[in-house]
């Protein structure tokens, strides 16, 4: 038998904090529905804000690097490469107030446990709260942790612009006292060298744990992703009485031909064990020109794919350019696509995964090993070499919705987690 | 061998006033693109406003009834019933200038070279501009051929309201200088007793004559119809990328498979030569909720669905019950198919279809006998009990549409066709 690494006993993370927190982000957020904390927003700032006045009142280190992503740290008594807990604070469009927030505010309900109990982690412990990883606001993926290491694309900041006002990247991050010429420059904040692991709290956004009847899950690895935000179809208004069934080329049936297509092609993959989902999450005639008499001339739509597999995305991708290209043909219309975004899929580190199971079973909190579908700054973070990380909290209705369902005693247990975790983090590299 | 009846020879329609009439109305009521005429809107009213000037100025008796639809008539040697040929003068938004417009200006074009010829025709012939026919404005059919027999329901009055600026029908009768009450008591203008025949002239809103290379169509039945125009489903937003495939509640996947149901159906019934047509013209995800990253919680959509047979009609009707409730099932969502509006087919009168075809052979203009499948004021008359005919004129691009394109040539081809039966109509009932 092998001998555990010898185990501090965590002191209790502050819930009661973490509570008072929730309620002043829904309290000072609130949208005509749940939150919306824009990107760079005034939802965001008022979330930051917060952060750094209470990580100051518990007597942290508090920095901003140029993207404004905000660093709350407790030293450590070691010297040695950190560890970094995070999450990111804006919200989609009339969301709820858990997506993300959870994440830095776990980070920061154990950092005052620690305070409380008056003991030092052993390496430096940084709370991190992230900018604008919501991609609703900004069409790109992980702005504020691609930031922090030098990784923004410095066309990013003149040519990506703020769905609703249409603010650039880079004037936005200046109007939030950010730096984007430093960001063009692609000076880095973090060195993955002096992270020895990354950690990012979130609730599931799925129903997987619900189901499971379990409060906390451990991420295995981050599906990737491709998009069509903009896609369209054309084909030609016709009256909808007097055009004959050969004569019609109708977006509206044509675009349902591939939304039925691309589902059947997912079930047969699912069947098959691969890992995806294929979403059209948007659909739209023309308001103008579209009415019940007439045939769709113009439909708009979106799709969004994502797998935990390179190879099953480049194969979905092949055969939606297939189908769209058949059903183009035999609808007589034109499909456009349109741009592709997208993300690759990121794994998690093992060491990482094995400290957090070991936390979770010192801690007596049973935990569900799972991949996680949705994207996070944790992916960046993977992709830069630094040992990650991440831990969901059980969540009734998904997220992205005003009608997110955190209930406080699993995120107790989760941060009872993540407290052991940050006293006994994985051997140095 | 059957002796023809005796045939005037027809003196020949005045087309430049036709041509100058369509340039004027095309002038005074475009819109951003093509022309907007709302039905008791300025549009229309610019329209009547034009027709009785012109009906005035040819000497023809000018007159209205409590809807506003305005009778020009010229005076014939019998005294018997009438001849009415009539269409309508509103247009659905950014419409055509031609669709209904054209069944007018061809009737005055008869009377305006009959009284260019100091000829009268045999009977009464009036020329009717008949009110708000498009229900894209209020979600009724055929308003004002039914308000001319007195058959509009006094809940229409108040309860049926123009899309845009939600002004009650009876309201915007009113405006136009009509009479709401006396159309809510049912007062009659036209007493089908004293009408010998109906003759709506339209441009064809389907390729069909386009197709066979032929100026002129004789219509031998009107389609009816059931529409769905405020249908919604709806299902549960949840993440694209955490909710797994079982897991969904997918409000436009449902929707797209109604669609591809409802098409198979179409394709089926019309492999076995039911005339039918299936169209779902309108389709969106909610503008403020929806997004690339989430399943559709919320899906509105239309369908109108066209048949010449009223079996047909409602076996297509319970087919699509059953759809709808088995995609329901399947995919965990709520499909509400809202308010069945329709009409019902209407058949021609042979002997006015018969007088049509003799009138085209008379003036060299071959002319194809085919269905119609858009709904139109002559269905009122036909189901009135009046003698009814319609005389398609060849028309690409659709109608509904700022595209119409009906060539001046073929308008004077079916003019000279319409003369020649205002001369030797059908006989007296």
């Amino acid at each position: 038998m092998t001998e555990a690494p010898a185990r501090h006993a965590a002191p209790p993370p502050d819930i009661a904090l973490a509570e008072r927190l929730f309620a002043e982000l829904a309290a000072r957020t609130a949208a005509r529905r749940g939150v919306t904390r824009a990107s760079y927003g005034p939802g965001e700032q008022v979330a930051h804000d917060i952060l750094a006045r209470e990580g100051a009142a518990l007597g942290l280190a508090v920095a901003t690097d140029a993207a404004r992503n905000l660093y709350l740290t407790l030293p450590g008594t070691g010297a040695g490469p950190g560890l970094i807990v995070g999450s990111h604070l804006d919200s989609v469009p009339l969301g709820g107030n858990y997506d993300g927030a959870a994440g830095v505010l776990m980070g920061l309900a154990v950092a005052a446990g620690l305070r409380a109990a008056g003991q030092a982690p052993p390496r430096d412990l940084t709370v991190m709260a992230i900018r604008a990883e919501e991609s609703t606001w900004f069409a790109a993926s992980y702005i504020g942790s691609r930031a922090a290491f030098g990784r923004l694309a410095a066309g990013e900041l003149d040519g990506v612009c703020r769905a609703g006002d249409g603010m650039a990247l880079g004037q936005a991050v200046a109007a939030a006292g950010g730096d984007p010429a430093a960001l063009a420059r692609g000076e880095a904040r973090l060195d993955p060298a002096r992270i020895a692991a990354f950690v990012e709290p979130h609730i599931e956004q799925g129903p997987v744990l619900e189901d499971r009847g379990l409060p906390v899950g451990i991420v295995t690895g981050i599906r990737g992703a491709f998009r069509h935000r903009a896609a369209l179809c054309l084909g030609a208004y016709a009256h909808s009485g007097a055009t004959p069934r050969a004569g019609r080329r109708d977006a509206l049936r044509a675009v349902a031909r591939l939304v039925v297509a691309m589902d059947a092609m997912w079930e047969r993959r699912a069947a098959a064990g691969e890992d995806l989902t294929v979403t059209f999450g948007e659909i739209a005639t023309d308001p103008d020109e579209a009415a019940f008499s007439k045939v769709a001339g113009r439909v708009a739509f979106t799709l969004d794919v994502r797998s935990d597999s390179d190879m099953t995305l480049a194969a979905v991708r092949g055969e939606l350019a297939g189908l769209a290209s058949a059903i183009a043909a035999a609808e007589g219309v034109r499909l456009d696509l349109g741009p592709e975004t997208g993300t690759a899929p990121a794994a998690m580190d093992p060491g990482v995964t094995a400290a957090l199971a070991a936390a979770a079973a010192a801690a007596g909190v049973p935990a569900l090993a799972m991949p996680c579908g949705a994207g996070h700054d944790a992916a960046v973070f993977s992709q830069m070499g630094v040992p990650t990380g991440m831990l969901f909290v059980r969540n009734a209705h998904g997220s992205h919705n005003p009608d997110e369902a955190m209930a406080m005693a699993d995120f107790a247990a989760a941060a009872r987690v993540l407290a052991g975790f940050c006293l006994s983090p994985p051997c140095p590299r």
